[in-house]
C-alpha cells in the first residue's frame, strides 16, 4: 500500500541536539535539575520530536476512538454482548461514555472511527459530541482462533485509516493525538498480538480485560494459544501478525501510531490495544515510535510486557482497565505540563535566584 | 490554641453511606464495573467526605505554598543557599516558578504565605501572579539539631495560620486545597519529623533532597539522628514532636490538611514536605486525614515511608522531588476526572447499553 509505504520512508530517529538542548534548557530554569523526573524525559523527547527546545505545547489535543468488533467474540472470552460495540458507539457521539467527561474537563476533540463495527447504529443526531467517520473495512473481523482474522489486504486497509485520520487531524491544526478503541472481545486479540510480536507465553500476557473470571480468563489464554498454533506468526512480518491475529482497530492505531511519528507530532497511548498496536508499528520501522508517549499501564498483563519490551514508561498506574482513550486523556495535562514548563518557568538568571553552590 | 481544638473537635469519619452510594452509582455507568481502578477510590472517597453521591466537582482548586527557613540550614545539609527560599517567593509572586506554569494549566489560583521566611524580599508588584500573605511567626526555625527547631507556642501559631488560611480559601469558594511548600533545607527536617512519628532509622527515611551527593546525604543522616538523640521526641505529642524537629511551613501544612478534613474539603497533597505534616496531623486525631488525597509519591524515601504509614495511594509517581507544591497540581486533573466521570458518565440504563451478561 503506497500509504504505509510513504509513511515509512518519512520516518526519523529523535534531533539529538534538539534533546541535549532541551535538557540544558531545563537545567538553567529555578528549580533543581533533574527535580520533575520522568516529566524532564516527556520534555527533552517531545523536543527531539519537534526538532527544537523547548517544543511546542502539545495542543490543542485529538483523540481518536477506533471501534470494531471481533469474531473471536463467538468463542466466549468476554460477558458482553457484541453489540455492545455498537452501542458505545452511540454512547460516545452522545455524550455520555467516560471518556467523554474526561475529554470535556481537558479540552479534547473527539473522533469515532468506525473501522470494522458490526452492528448497525443510528446515525449521530445533531451537533454530536463526537466526530463520527465511517470507514468501515469490513463488518468485525473473523474468528481468529478458526482463520486469520482478516486479509492482509484488510489490515492494510485498516493501517491505511488510522494513517489517513492522523493527517487528517494534523492538517487541520491538532498539535497532539491520543489513542482510543472500543471493540467487545479486544483484549484477546491484543494478547493475541503481544504473544505473537514477543514471543510470549499466552498466560502471562492475556488478562481479565473488563473483569471476567477465572473460567472465562482460562478460555481465553486457550483461544490465544490455539491461535498461536494455527497461525505460527512471524514478528518479522508484523501486518502478516495484524492479519493473522489482530484486530481492525488495532491495524488503525498502528497506522495513526506511525503517521504521527511521521509528522513530528506527539501520540499518547492508552491502554492494552494500543500497545499491542505499538509493538505492530515497532515492527515495521525502527523509528516508528519517537512519536509515542505511553499515556498510562493498565491492569492488562500484556500491556506491561508490551510497555517494558518498548521501553516506555507509563505516566499514570492506576489500575485502569477501560480503554475508550480513557489513560491516554488522562495522561494528557502531564505531557502538556511537561513542556509548560520548559516553555514558562523563569531561569535562574532572570528571576534573580541564586543557583546551587 | 482555641483554633486547633475548634478544628479537632470538628471532624468526622468519612460517610459510609454516601462511600457506598458512590460505589453503587459508579457500577450503574457505562463502563465494566471497577474498570477506574484508584480513580473510583478517589470518588468514592470524596463522596463520604462531601456526604453525598456523585459528590460536587472539586473546583475551583486553590494552593497554597507555605514558605520558611530552617536554622538547620547551617549544618550544610543542603547546597543552596538560604536566600533562595525568599527569592523563589518572589519568584512565585511574579509568575515565573514551575509551580506558576502548572497552577496555570490547571487554572489554579496560588497563595504565597510567609509564616517564617528568614531573609528579606521586596515587595510584590502590581497584579502579581500569586496572593502573598504574610503571617510570619519567627524569621525560621533554629537548629534542630542543637535545640528546639521552636517554642511549643509557635508552632501552635503555625498551625493556626494553615488553618486560618486553609478557611479563608474555602470562605472564598474554594472547593479543592492543594498543599505546596518552599524552605530550604525543609527535606532535613521532614525527614527528623518522619522519623520521629513512625519511631523509623533516619537513614531509612532521610534523602538527597533537591539532589545533594553522598556527603551531604550522610551529613543529614547524621544530623537527623542527632536531632532525635538530643529531643527524643514522643509521638503521642505531635505539637512537641513539630516544636523540637519540624519547620514551620510543616505546622502550617498541618493546620491546612487538619481545617480542610474539618470543612469537609478535598485537600491534595504534594511530597514529603506534606507528608510529615500528614503524619502530624494524623497523630492528633484518628480522623485527621479525611479531606486528603494523596498527589504523589516522591523521590525522598521518607515520602513513601509516610504515605505506607497512611494507607494512602499516590496519584503520581514520576520521580518528581520538586516541591512547591508541583506534584498535587499535576494530581488535580486525576482527582477531578475521577469525580466528573461519576457526575458526568451515562448509566446503561439512560444510554441503552447492555449490561454484562
Amino acid at each position: 500500500m503506497p500509504r504505509l509505504a510513504d509513511t515509512l520512508a518519512r520516518l526519523a530517529p529523535l534531533d539529538a541536539a534538539a534533546v541535549q538542548a532541551a535538557r540544558e534548557h531545563s537545567d538553567r530554569l529555578t528549580k533543581p535539575p533533574g527535580s520533575l523526573g520522568a516529566l524532564e524525559d516527556v520534555a527533552a523527547h517531545l523536543a527531539g520530536l519537534a526538532g527544537t527546545a523547548p517544543p511546542p505545547l502539545p495542543e490543542p489535543a485529538a483523540l481518536v476512538v477506533f471501534a470494531a468488533d471481533h469474531g473471536v467474540h463467538a468463542r466466549g472470552v468476554t460477558s458482553w454482548p457484541q453489540e455492545v460495540t455498537a452501542q458505545m458507539v452511540t454512547n460516545m457521539l452522545t455524550g455520555g461514555a467516560v471518556v467523554n467527561a474526561l475529554a470535556r474537563q481537558c479540552g479534547v476533540r473527539v473522533s469515532v472511527v468506525d473501522v470494522g463495527v458490526a452492528t448497525p447504529y443510528p446515525e449521530p443526531g445533531e451537533s454530536p459530541a463526537a466526530e463520527l467517520l465511517v470507514r468501515r473495512v469490513r463488518p468485525g473481523t473473523a474468528d481468529l482462533s478458526r482463520g486469520p482474522a482478516m486479509s492482509r489486504d484488510e489490515a492494510l486497509a485498516a493501517v491505511g485509516v488510522g494513517i489517513e485520520v492522523a493527517e487528517q487531524l494534523v492538517s487541520g491544526g491538532a498539535r497532539c493525538l491520543l489513542t482510543g478503541d472500543m471493540g467487545i472481545a479486544n483484549t484477546t486479540a491484543s494478547a493475541a498480538l503481544v504473544a505473537a510480536m514477543l514471543g510470549a507465553e499466552p498466560a502471562a500476557v492475556t488478562g481479565r480485560g473488563t473483569g471476567v473470571d477465572d473460567a472465562v480468563l482460562a478460555r481465553k489464554v486457550a483461544v490465544v494459544r490455539e491461535a498461536l498454533a494455527l497461525h505460527r506468526p512471524d514478528p518479522a512480518d508484523p501486518i502478516g501478525v495484524l492479519a493473522a491475529v489482530g484486530g481492525l482497530e488495532h491495524a488503525a492505531l498502528t497506522g495513526m501510531v506511525l503517521a504521527a511519528s511521521a509528522l513530528r507530532v506527539p501520540v499518547v497511548l492508552d491502554g492494552v490495544i494500543a500497545g499491542a498496536a505499538a509493538l505492530v508499528a515497532a515492527g515495521l520501522h525502527p523509528h516508528a515510535l519517537v512519536g509515542a508517549v505511553a499515556g498510562h499501564r493498565s491492569a492488562e498483563p500484556g500491556h506491561a510486557a508490551a510497555l517494558a519490551a518498548l521501553g516506555l514508561r507509563p505516566l499514570i498506574d492506576l489500575d485502569l482497565r477501560l480503554g475508550e482513550g480513557s489513560g491516554a486523556v488522562l495522561a494528557l495535562p502531564l505531557v502538556q505540563a511537561a513542556v509548560r514548563v520548559l516553555n514558562e518557568t523563569a531561569s535562574f538568571d532572570s528571576a534573580g535566584v541564586s543557583s546551587k553552590q
